[in-house]
């Protein structure tokens, strides 16, 4: 399953690897950033579970691998290499950081350590699941963080890149620190809480805006939350308030939130609704928020689609998987790379994070602080159940609280301190040397 | 299946339509665009197959509702409407403008007509879909555009928002003209052309990149494209160029591509090797390569990545999924929405496409040139077989061409020229008279 979604050359190289016998070596390779995005001081780890269940379910059928055999970059490679794919599974072990970790520039997120074609294959489809998950959860940290206690619902589902994106974005920014999620799959797979009532078609669907906003209360009772800004907001914050109870609240989803806030809460409070919410949705990110939250606008929820589900103002990462040790027979060979710009440093390594500073040190090392690289899985085994979603938010959380303020903020601050031990440092020094004339 | 796979509160308008009697009336709803993202001059329609399989295939299975019987939000909808969503079958109209037709703001890409349930839960679903696949679709024909004849791949899957919609992003790079992808699935599921060859890893798997260099060859034979900036990249190309045929080419990563090239093409043409080719990948988007081109740089193969997945420069479209027209016993009222920069237009349109501009029409009106929107699915069954992926490369392609140069470049042109037709002039006229005091 899954064995060709991949980039073709994880394949090619793989076909390589079996023809040169190296199917015993094994390889270590690591996902780190080369950066963080602009305006981001951390980056939060999410979408671990999908890895592993990718690693744990990886195969080919026999019409994929009849596939590969049509391909002209396959017309060379052995009958033996398909029958190597036929049996496929992963046999190897992943290291990672639990999901709801916050990470910087160099840091590996996770390392796959296993024989060489096991640990190439995955390299896009880890690059791709955890990429897009780390940073859609940082991206809602952010929003959940301007939002300084209101909260904040991820309503991206129709912006993501696919349908299927938004179910997965919809899960990362829980872990961010969204209250909830309008994508219902996501309620369904993940367990979280999901939120929506009426769009502007509701209203439209009847003959009056008082019509559709009483059938919508009969409907979803407690629940309702009625769109005033099909016609004219304040006009239909006077039908919504003049419904009375049950009432949940009112979103706008146009206008100037700031004034129009105001406004709706005057009308909800003159007509004995204090406890009906105003919800805010409509081009909002974290700035937006922040502004509108200093400003003292009354709005008790933010709704966030479009930059929350792109990550519009980053809407990628800087991730590598770089091959950084190989072991043959018990030895040792490390590997790195030293291409202009691009460099990757060698051998398998393991994350302290003490008070005020990071500490990334080679694997096996003893080091002050937590320990951040957990074996998850060991020789092809999950060693134990994954933390759960609820768990990973609640790391976020605690883990972000530790952080200095300077770096939750929404502006690129002093950067975390992030070292490397003097033993690491001696092995990059001499792998340079031994690489390079 | 799928059913889900949507915002909740297109399940939650669905109780309500259902509690409200309104399961008989046909609802008219169009995807369009409300204006163009930054520096585009038109978005290339793309996603189509994929809302045809899911309004085909849309159901709910008993799991799924009984997760919907257990949320707040249905605690009050009645029994009957979970068995309407077990037997719920897409049974209305797709009308659609075929894949690869260049569409501007305004102008529906689909509509849909059915039952009013029918027709609102797939918005988010078509949205998203279309949504993401037109946008990158629509970045490949730029990319494309300036490479001014050179193969154009992508290469983006690593740095897609899932590894799934690196698979949907590679078809539509396709459509917008690319002549490939990296992604395997890509090409097993929809037939696109398949590129790659080897990575860091492979090079540095080795104790020198000769051996590398050498192994690839035994390997790929006359598919081998050698990754040359491991360590540094004239020495790589020196190695490569020495091994002799067969060579399909050299790949440049990183560094400064314009000097390296001319360097790279010198050091194949003095080894013999004047059909190898030398392909750039490394941070390219459509700029870069119209610089490079410009300058006269020897490459003659971009592989484009993140820019290209993740459609950086505008990652989202503004596409609105509208309720436009309600029929009920043959009785039409027609629906807009007036709310503050985010207007709708009311009446099912059709979309003529002259030499020289579009008029956006009433639905059965008639009007001179091409009828963009066609039947697609009609009464829930398909009508005809959809174009093939190929067919719809070329139809971007020859309609493209038809465009005003000035609208095919990178930057901004004059706006090709969009109108209402009198009688849809008047109908929003009306409209609005009838819904605003």
């Amino acid at each position: 399953m899954n064995g060709l979604l991949t980039d073709l050359y994880e394949l090619t190289m793989a076909a390589g690897y079996f023809a040169a016998g190296k199917t015993e070596e094994k390889a270590t390779f690591e996902f780190t950033l080369r950066r963080l995005p602009p305006h981001r001081n951390f980056i939060l780890a999410a979408g671990l579970p999908q890895v592993v269940d990718y690693l744990l379910n990886l195969s080919f059928t026999a019409d994929e691998i009849a596939y590969l055999r049509r391909l002209p970059q396959f017309s060379l490679a052995p009958d033996a290499f398909f029958d190597y794919l036929a049996r496929f599974r992963f046999t190897g072990d992943l290291f990672a950081a639990p999901e709801g970790t916050p990470l910087f520039a160099g840091e590996p997120f996770l390392t796959i350590r296993a024989p060489i074609i096991e640990a190439q294959i995955p390299e896009t489809y880890v690059l791709a699941a955890v990429g897009f998950q780390s940073m859609i959860a940082t991206k809602a940290a952010r929003a959940v963080e301007a939002a300084a206690g209101r909260d904040v619902v991820e309503f991206g589902t129709r912006r993501a890149h696919t349908p299927e994106a938004g179910v997965l974005g919809g899960r990362a920014a829980y872990i961010g620190g969204c209250a909830g999620t309008s994508n219902t799959l996501t309620g369904y797979r993940f367990g979280v809480p999901v939120m929506g009532t009426a769009g502007h078609s509701w209203v439209m669907s009847f003959c009056s805006e008082k019509k559709a906003f009483r059938q919508l209360q009969r409907v979803l009772g407690e629940s309702a939350v009625q769109l005033i800004d099909t016609y004219e907001p304040l006009e239909g914050a006077r039908v919504a308030a003049q419904g009375g109870a049950p009432l949940a609240g009112v979103r706008l989803d146009s206008g100037d939130f700031l004034t129009l806030s105001r406004q709706v809460r005057q009308i909800l409070d003159e007509a004995g609704l204090p406890e009906a919410r105003i919800m805010a949705t409509g081009d909002l990110d974290e700035y937006r928020i922040r502004e509108l939250v200093n400003a003292g606008a009354p709005i008790d929820m933010f709704g966030v689609g479009t930059s929350l589900a792109t990550s519009a103002d980053a809407p990628s990462l800087s991730a590598v998987y770089k091959l950084v040790e190989m072991e043959i027979s018990g030895i040792h060979r490390f590997t790195a790379k030293y291409s202009q710009d691009k460099p990757s440093y060698p051998g398998a390594k393991q994350v302290f994070r003490a008070a005020t500073r990071d500490v990334i040190a080679r694997s096996g090392e003893c080091g002050n602080g937590e320990a951040l690289l957990r074996p998850v899985i060991l020789g092809g085994q999950l060693v134990e159940p994954l933390p759960t979603l609820s768990q990973a938010r609640q790391r976020a959380s605690e883990c972000l609280a530790k952080l200095p303020p300077a770096l939750r903020q929404l502006e690129a601050g002093e950067p975390w301190p992030v070292i490397f031990s003097r033993e690491l440092r001696d092995l990059i020094d001499r792998t340079r040397h031994n690489l390079l004339p």
